[in-house]
C-alpha cells in the first residue's frame, strides 16, 4: 500500500499507527526539537479547487519536516485537459518525491494513485476527505471524555451529507465508534457509503444511525459535528434553497447541544457559514474545539507525509529520543 | 505590541531599533554568513492585490532566515468572503507562525491583527504602507548627507497623496525630519494624516508643509520622492485625467531637481510610470537611489520578521559575533 | 557570459561541461548525498505562460540544492505592462539571486538578460527552448547506442517546426550530430534557424536535412522526436486544421519507427496529444524514453543553476568526493 486515497484501504491498526505518529511529531515540535526527515524532499500539490486549510497544512508540514511543497493552483495544472492524466502522473513522479491532490472527481485521484510511481495523498475529492478524517480522529483522541475509549463514543454529524459527513461515517465506524447523521431525507448518506460502514461495523463493533429525529440523534452525544449546507459539487444549493431545507431544524445551537452529553464537544471542518449551519454562540463557545481540529489537519498531514515517505520508524526513534521516552 | 499595522503604534526608539537590526542583518548576509533564526518557520502571505516587490521581499527574507513563505494569491483566499475574517485569523494562527497581508481595506488588516494569535505585518492597505516606510528610512540613513542627522533633513514628496505619500509623512515626522508634499489642491494629504503628523511633530520636533508652490517645496530638499498618479483605489484616474491634473507641473525632472540641494537624492517606491510622474533622465540619473530603496524593502522586512518573531536579541548576538563587533 | 538565453552563445565544450555537471549531480543525489551549494539562495521564476515540467523542475532543483524558487505566475507579474521591463529586471536583481523566465516574446528574455545584474535563464520563448535542449542531450547521452558517439547520431524530428524542433536543430548541429526535420512544406524550419545550423555544422562537422520524404528522413535514425501540432503562438491551429495538415503522414507510429534503426529511441518534450502526433503504442512502447527525458529537465536545470551561480567547481569537488571519484 503506497498511496492514501481512502481510509477503507487501511486496517484499524495502521490508521491508529499514523494517528499516533502524528501526536508524537506534534509533541516533538511543540518542545522545540527540529525534524529533518524529509530533508530537501519535494511534495507536489495539485489543487483543482482552492483550499486554505489543506494547502497551508501541507505546505507548513513540508517546511517543518525539512522539505518543500510546490503549489500547483487551479488553472496552473488541469488534470486530464492538456495531457492524458496518466502522462501527468508519470512525469510528476520523476520531478517530485510525493504528490497530493484535491480533485473534482474521485476518479482523478484514483488514476493518479494507480499511475504515479511516488506516493499520492488524497486532499479531498467529491467522494471523501481522508486527511480530514485523520485530523478529526486525532482531535477526538485529544478530547476523549474521561473514562471512555473510542468504542464508547457517540459522534453525531448534523446537516447535509457532504463528503466530510461521509468521511466521518467511514472513519468512526472503522475505529469502532458510534456514528449518527442527523439530517433531512434527501440529504442523508447514500447506499455506497452505508455499505462501507456496514462492513466496518461488522469488523469493529461500531454502529451507525441515519435519522431526522433530533432528540434521538443528540441523546448522549460526545461530539457534535457540522459542515456547510452548500451541497456537493453539481448539486450546489442557493442560499434560499438551503435555508428552506435545513433551517432552523439542523442549525447547531446552544439549545441543540443541551440535548447531548453535558461535556459534548463541537466540531466543524471549516470554513463555516455562521448563522446558517451553526450559531456564533456555538462556534465561539466553551464546547467548541474547532481550532484544535483545524490545527490537527497539520498534525495528521505531517504524519501521513512521513508515513508514506517510509520514514515512520526513524521519525519515531528521533522524536522519542528527543522527548526522553522509551 | 505584537503586530505591525501602523508605525504610529511604535515609539521612535523602537522603530530605530528595527531599522538598525535590518542594517546589521544586511551586513551579516553581505559578508556571507548564513542566518537560521527563523529555521523551519512559516510566514503566511495574504495578497488581496498582486505585488512584486513586497511579495518577493517577504519570500526572499524567509528563505534567507531559514524559513518559508506561503503565497496566498488574490483569488486563492478572499478575506471575509467564504468565511468570517475572524475565523480566517484564528485558523491561520494555528497553521503558520507569522502572517502578512496586503489588503484592500485597512479595516481588514486591523481585524487580522486583533484576532490572530500570531504576529501580523501590514504589507500595505488603502491607509498606509509601513514596510515601505521602514525600507525608505533605511535608505535615507544609508544616503545621509554628510554632516547631517535625520532631524536636519528636508524630504519632499511630489505628486498625488497616495498611501505611500501618507506613510512618508508619518514616518518622517515621527523621526523628527521635515516633510513636504508638493501636490495640487484636491490631491493633498487629508486631515486624518495631518492630525497624526501634528502629534508626531510635537513629540519629535519635526515639521511638515503641504503646498503647490514648487520653489518653496523644493528649496534645499535632501530627498525628493514620487509615486504614480493613479489615485487611490475607488478614485482611480484615467491616464488623460491624471495627465491633466499633474502634468507637467508635478513631473520630477532634472530641472525640478536643480531647485533642490545639489546632493539631492531621488526616491520612488516603484513601479514607476516613466514619462508621467518622472522622466527617464531622473530615474536613470546620478541622483537616483531607487534600486537601493527597492533592495531595502528586503532589508527592513527581514528585520520586521525577526523582531516580531521575538528573535531580535539572539539575531544581534549572532550577527555581531560573525562581524567581529562588540 | 552570465546568462543562458541561447545555446548558440556557448561553445560546444561549455555545453558539454554543463551536461556533465548535471550527470554528476544526478548521481550524487541518487546515491543519497545532499547538496547545499545554493543554500538559502532564491530563484525568481517568471512565467508568462503556465508550464508544469519547467516550473516543477526549477522548483525541485532549488529545493534539492538548498535554496528556494519563487513562482511568479502568469498574471502575477506582467513583463513590460505595469512597469518598464528594464525596471523589473533591475529591481528583481536586488531581491533574488538568479532569475528564469518563460516569455511570450524572445525579445523579453533578451532584455531581461541584458538588464539584470543576476544571471537569467531562458525557460522557453517563441524562438527557442534551451533548457529543453540541455535535458534532451543529457537523455541522448544516457541512451547512446553502443559503439557510437554523438557525431555518429541521426536525430529526426517529426512534425511541425515548433521552438522545440528549432532548439533540437541548433543543439544537435552544435554538438556535431546529424539532424533531420521530417515535416510538410509550410511547416518546416525557416531561414533564421538554418543560418544558425549552417554555422554550427561548419564548426562541428554536423549536418541537417529538411524533408517531407518519410523513408529518407527515418532511415537509420537513432532518435525520433516529436512535439504537438498546435503551431506557434499567433499562428495556432485548430484541431481540424492540424489534422488535415499533419495526419496521418506525420504521426509517429510503430510502422514509422520500423523504418528507423532497430534500436531507435522515441522522444517527446511533452505534453503530448496522444492520437495526434503520436500513438499510444509508441508513447508507452519499448522504444519510448519520454520519462527519462522528462526527468532530465531536472538534471540539466540543476546543472544550469549551479553553473550560472558560479558553483561548478565546488559542486564537482563535493560530488566527486561523495562518489569516491578522482
Amino acid at each position: 500500500m503506497r498511496s492514501f486515497v481512502d481510509t477503507t484501504d487501511f486496517s484499524k491498526e495502521e490508521l491508529l499507527d499514523i494517528i499516533n505518529l502524528g501526536l508524537v511529531i506534534k509533541e516533538n515540535l511543540k518542545q522545540g526539537y527540529p525534524l529533518n526527515v524529509l530533508y530537501h524532499k519535494t511534495l507536489g500539490m495539485i489543487f483543482e479547487q482552492t483550499s486554505t486549510r489543506t494547502r497551508c497544512s501541507f505546505e507548513t508540514a513540508m517546511t517543518q519536516l525539512g522539505g518543500h511543497a510546490q503549489y500547483l493552483a487551479p488553472g496552473q495544472i488541469q488534470l486530464g485537459a492538456h495531457e492524458d492524466l496518466r502522462d501527468t502522473a508519470h512525469v510528476l513522479s520523476r520531478l517530485v518525491d510525493i504528490l497530493m491532490a484535491r480533485v473534482n472527481r474521485h476518479e482523478s485521484i484514483e488514476t493518479l494513485a494507480r499511475e504515479a510511481t511516488v506516493p499520492v495523498i488524497n486532499g479531498m475529492s467529491d467522494y471523501n476527505h481522508p486527511t480530514q478524517e485523520m485530523g478529526d480522529v486525532t482531535t477526538i483522541f485529544e478530547h476523549m471524555p474521561e473514562g471512555k475509549t473510542f468504542e464508547d463514543l457517540k459522534i453525531v454529524f448534523v446537516g447535509d451529507s457532504t463528503q466530510v459527513c461521509a468521511s466521518l461515517l467511514m472513519i468512526v465506524t472503522k475505529l469502532g465508534g458510534h456514528f449518527v447523521q442527523f439530517g433531512p431525507k434527501g440529504y442523508q448518506l447514500g447506499e455506497k457509503y452505508l455499505r462501507v460502514a456496514d462492513k466496518n461495523c461488522q469488523e469493529s463493533g461500531g454502529s451507525y444511525l441515519i435519522t431526522d429525529n433530533c432528540d434521538e440523534a443528540l441523546k448522549d452525544a460526545d461530539f457534535v459535528y457540522t459542515d456547510v449546507w452548500y451541497g456537493l459539487y453539481d448539486k450546489e444549493l442557493s442560499k434560499d434553497e438551503r435555508m428552506q431545507i435545513f433551517y432552523p431544524k439542523y442549525q447547531v445551537t446552544t439549545e441543540m447541544l443541551q440535548k447531548a452529553s453535558p461535556n459534548v464537544k463541537f466540531m466543524h471542518c471549516l470554513p463555516a457559514t455562521r448563522g446558517e449551519e451553526v450559531t456564533d454562540e456555538v462556534m465561539d463557545g466553551d464546547h467548541s474545539i474547532i481550532l484544535d481540529e483545524a490545527e490537527n489537519r497539520l498534525t495528521s498531514i505531517r504524519a501521513l507525509l512521513v508515513y508514506f515517505m517510509g520514514m515512520k520508524d526513524i521519525t519515531l526513534e528521533i522524536c522519542n529520543k528527543n522527548l526522553g521516552r522509551k
